[in-house]
């Protein structure tokens, strides 16, 4: 019994996933989930309480998953840009339920795993800058958030303003990543 | 009446960018456009045939005014990523409703004035680069919407993933810019 209300669970989680990534939470329909899972409306509700709950649900299960299945080397940085752009390319699914998420959600604070695994990535690079390992003149935490800028290149979140077609290759913003670092101090005066 | 008529239109367009830029196409409500706008629904349908058009409308007027707006000098590229990311400050709208609209409407073209305005864009950094005046290894294209990337350090959109708290200054999105363009040839291989 325990069992099948797993199955019903995950059913409606990866039925709610799909619809999410596509419509976003306003434009997501219940009716749509259940349907696709096999369940009934009342089942989702009583699982879940509601659309919006079971958006969060899934977003943070998915943000979760990116964050931890994509490590960081403070020393190879434009590695980590290059395995991020691959992850994205993947998971396409992700990078659409972050941006409905940063979107609808502006002001919800991603999950605490999330925050915690990104903490730990900025506190690696601080250490790497600290120890003269890695160029210091970018703050960590900034130098973190450029390197997930650059990863973005392919996802359908970029270029989303001016109507590009072409899109920055995947050694393209490797090699901008492996650029930015090896400007040195005082390039960002 | 003509210049009544125009006033209504001005109007209805004002209210809708806030609503969209807000809640995008499938979270708008035409009650809540009309009732900004001071006018009654069947005006707005009148106008603009529905919430879906009227959205078309207001998307290509903002992505126009920006493609428009920020100039590219292609050597100064460091320069047009300054600008667009002031721009993008300057106006969030403009960025919310280019990214509702490619999360909400992924086959849709952007506006005719945007592609020639990005279309010559490429063609001015492509004539650079043959002229030999910057360098050559990254395409033309791929180039201009690397740039747009980059300047996106601060938008409501980037980093949108991994939760990231900080953001890409303004200095430090120019100093990557410079940065790729100094590394020169071969940096892309």
């Amino acid at each position: 019994m325990a069992r099948s209300a797993d199955e019903t669970r995950r059913k409606i989680l990866d039925a709610a996933a799909d619809e999410f990534a596509q419509y976003g939470i306003a434009g997501a329909r219940v009716d749509r989930i259940t349907t696709t899972a096999g369940v009934n409306n009342a089942l989702l509700y009583r699982y879940f309480g509601g659309k919006l709950e079971l958006f969060d649900v899934v977003y943070s299960h998915h943000v979760t998953e990116i964050v931890e299945a994509v490590d960081l080397n403070p020393e190879d940085l434009p590695g980590y840009v290059g395995r991020l752009y691959d992850y994205y390319e993947a998971h396409p699914h992700v990078v659409r339920l972050a941006a409905w998420h940063q979107l609808e959600r502006p002001d919800h604070a991603p999950p605490e795993a999330v925050r915690d695994a990104q903490a730990k990535k900025a506190e690696k690079i601080a250490r790497a800058q600290k120890e003269g390992r890695i160029p210091a003149d970018i703050p960590a935490e900034e130098l973190r958030d450029l390197m997930v800028l650059l990863s973005l290149g392919n996802s359908p979140m970029a270029p989303s303003l001016g109507g590009g077609v072409s899109v920055p290759r995947r050694a393209t913003v490797v090699a901008a990543a492996r650029a930015v670092l090896e400007a040195g101090p005082g390039s960002t005066g």
